[in-house]
């Protein structure tokens, strides 16, 4: 039974996360949302979200459907699928790390989510806009050089960078982190061009990663096909230029 | 050696939510910037943020440190210790269902936050009162009614609390998903009196859950101590009458 992702068709958004792990590991996964076969799109989607007959129901997608499970919130997604998919190490310790580093992430992607919309998420961008001039403002100049400094300062200390394999975020090889990390930075780029070139700059090991991930012969696969959606203004990461100062 | 909880001392803030599954599971530990004991304090605390011999140092507090671990991220310290607490049960699928719900109870606790500070955390809440009245509203006319609601439908799909035990959240005994969602109940309450009060009458499972939580012998026994700081303007649940309508 191959994996069932469900997400917004037509937009990356924090279902991303999920798919490039699903895709970096060669996994078989349906999505759902964005499938014209019987029994799949959104009304396969929208009877998780609002049938009562499911007992957990998720919050909000993107969420997981494999066999009986129904799992919601992208972080706990990913600590379910890591293992599963070869994504994380055996080690407890390192599967903690890595969950806290995707957590990290997702508040990355909260704060840039805030610059376009800090008002509420259920306006348009256009009744926020003066709102999100000075939120975006103070995103760049404070936020994002912070983040980034602490992600760089992490792959810094991992002492199995030092051997010339990494880098990576946790231990020696490959995890969903460095995965998602990669996202952020391309999100970031996408959205913040001016804004994300002068941060990576400053931060080459992160540059570094982001480059690596996008080399891996299935990630890059996937980004070069269609399933890999484009960033768009519907998304987490919108670039707007006014924005990016 | 008791478990420490590294937080800002002066606010339960995130933090609160750990302190809380500790004390109703009893368990030993020190609130190590609140500490004036030697090696405790504030510097014991910014060691782990500062020192670049930290290894896998946390973004932010509250972190927790058991022996050689240290673990940032709220959702994160609560998956490491839940289960040591005995606040989870034994099955995989309750466990990603109880880290579901911590990780909802985030996105309202984050939601809350941007109504006092939607353009940017690093201004005062005066710096931002226009663009908090809007976000507020919002928050209090869409986003709470709503995660009130699916709170309940979670309590009201649980055949384990059919049975007059509950009510709980995951299966039919207490988990670290109970107190969190109290804390959230307590939080609203305080920040926005009137609105939680209307929300609540809508959420009655949620409401017993808030009850019955706040009487668990622990649970109100920490609750009278002075262990328990009191809501403050200073925390994430804030009472600025004008943002509650």
């Amino acid at each position: 039974m191959p994996y069932e992702l469900h997400y917004w068709p037509g937009i990356q958004g924090r279902g991303e996360f999920v798919r490039l792990a699903l895709e970096a590991a060669g996994a078989p996964y349906l999505d759902v949302a964005r499938s014209e076969a019987p029994g799949q799109g959104m009304a396969a989607m929208m009877h998780y979200l609002e049938d009562e007959a499911v007992p957990r129901p998720p919050f909000a997608c993107p969420f997981l459907v494999d066999g009986p499970r129904v799992i919601g919130q992208t972080a706990a997604i990913l600590l379910y699928l890591a293992p599963r998919l070869g994504l994380v190490g055996r080690r407890e310790a390192d599967r903690l790390w890595a969950h806290q580093l995707q957590l990290s992430i997702a508040d990355v992607v909260d704060e840039v989510h805030n610059t376009h919309h800090p008002i509420a998420g259920s306006l348009y961008y256009e009744e926020q806009k003066p709102e999100a001039m000075r939120s975006a403002e103070l995103f760049r100049r404070e936020r994002l050089p912070r983040f980034l400094a602490w992600f760089e300062a992490v792959l810094a200390r991992n002492p199995r960078n030092a051997m010339g394999r990494g880098p990576h975020l946790v231990g020696g090889r490959l995890s969903y982190a460095d995965l998602s990390l990669f996202q952020l930075a391309e999100g970031l780029g996408y959205a913040f061009p001016r804004a994300a070139a002068r941060a990576l700059g400053k931060a080459p090991r992160v540059a570094a990663l982001h480059a690596r991930v996008a080399q891996l012969p299935r990630v890059a696969a996937y980004l070069a096909s269609g399933r890999r959606l484009p960033f768009c203004e519907e998304g987490i990461f919108r670039r707007y230029p006014e924005l990016d100062g």
